[in-house]
């Protein structure tokens, strides 16, 4: 199999047997969008608001559903709603980091119910293989995806060299559920012995810290363009946050302008890397 | 200053400075109890009908408020009124590990709005150090204290060598705010170069993954003795899940007798280290 990134989404997704994946890479496909937009914010009617205005020329939401001040269950059947309305994949972002346990309970349990409706979470590889098993035991009968995090694009991060390599030896040995990675690059091929081959694999990479405007906020937080992001790095989709929901949640109009342009620039940057 | 572990909790509540670890190191003294249950348990009925019963044999409460599947503030209500009644510290067991804005906004916001109740909380230094000023920014003018996540209980954790001292150094910068550390022995001069001075520090290690009677639980959770933990690696408090709570949540007289057991062992293991 040649490398991933040099194949078109839509091959990619023929091939993928989680169907949380193949869910993932037909909408990027269907909807011409590698664009994610990230809904920080703390009110149910923002919320709402952006995800509707800019859910046509989204492949995926991402969520922090716990930072929302007002949630009840019915803001969820609004969320289904919409995502079903805009044809978008949910990513709840809530970066499990317990033992195999807890994120067990967490992931379905609680006010949030998590595992009921995001198609896609992620976790931190650093309690062990134990955080994947949990998770997996309640997300894979509900084909659910899990995404690690094997970078991050913060400063001073902890999550590099040999921990990069054991979150990409770890995503290998549970392929079934890990889809892929919250990274800064292709992880492919990553970790492996000297003596062990290439395997045929396609890690989805999901890149956050994505901004055309700016390089940095005053909390650690460190941005890249698209093109840095999609063709010079063969990443999968870009993740943006404030670059498109901005200061002013309530100009929804200039809410969906700016994800119009990172949706068209995202996907530009697909297309000269897969046709060059 | 003699190494803390040698020092009774008394001596060593007077040298602190954050108001979270000197009412802890307090509360152990008073209580005579190092011993910190962690109630993982999805009904609020059981969570408060537990807490009522260990709550006079405790120096702390464990939370994963997240797992609760009928909270509402009420339950916060109750939960301070118990720990005000029986003199216990708050620690919801967060595991912060996301970039510096998004922590802020976990911390304060969202349905459960943690700063707001729990005196301590922790987070994985993976993200670098933003993820301690976003929280610092909240929880510092509150009088809370952070733990970080130095090394982990499980198989295969990721929380070793490296990344560890790292964590260290990344406390040591924020001593203000990060008054220890979740881990398995004492950290003190970790992570120092060869011409740094070894400092007049003392955090506290809160140690998880104790038990009397088992080994591991499937999910790859390792046990150790209180006196292994307290005695022979110098660790402050025990945190003890399911070796008290068991299996049946109902009968809290057995939940009581099994903390009282626990809290001894563990206070004589105090007792033989500061006095040997």
């Amino acid at each position: 199999m040649p490398p991933p990134y040099t194949l078109a989404y839509a091959d990619r997704a023929t091939r993928h047997k989680n169907p949380a994946a193949k869910l993932l890479l037909e909408t990027i496909h269907r909807k011409r969008s590698n664009l994610a937009v990230s809904v920080d914010v703390t009110q149910s009617s923002d919320f709402l608001a952006i995800i509707d205005a800019v859910g046509p020329l989204v492949c995926l939401i991402k969520t922090h559903i716990d930072i929302l001040e007002d949630f009840d269950s019915n803001l969820i059947n609004k969320l289904v709603e919409l995502s079903k309305k805009h044809d978008f994949v949910i990513f709840e972002d809530r970066k499990f980091a317990d033992i195999g346990n807890t994120v067990a309970l967490q992931y379905s349990s609680g006010v949030h119910k998590i595992a009921s409706w995001s198609h896609i979470t992620n976790a931190h590889p650093v309690p062990g293989p134990s955080v994947i098993s949990g998770l997996a035991a309640v997300g894979l009968p509900l084909g659910r995806g899990l995404l690690l995090l094997a970078e991050m694009s913060t400063k001073g991060t902890l999550a590099r060299g040999e921990y990069t390599d054991d979150a990409v030896r770890m995503a290998r040995s549970n392929s079934e559920f890990v889809i892929g990675f919250i990274a800064q690059r292709r992880m492919d091929g990553l970790g492996l012995g000297p003596s062990e081959a290439k395997l045929d694999e396609d890690f989805l990479i999901l890149t956050p810290g994505v901004g055309l405007e700016v390089k940095g906020d005053a909390m650690g937080q460190q941005y890249r363009t698209p093109d840095e992001v999609i063709r010079q790095n063969g990443c999968d989709v870009i993740i943006v946050g404030r670059g498109v929901y901005g200061t002013n949640l309530k100009d929804v109009e200039a809410i969906r302008q700016r994800a119009e342009r990172y949706r068209q620039e995202g996907w530009d940057a697909y297309l000269k890397r897969t046709q060059s």
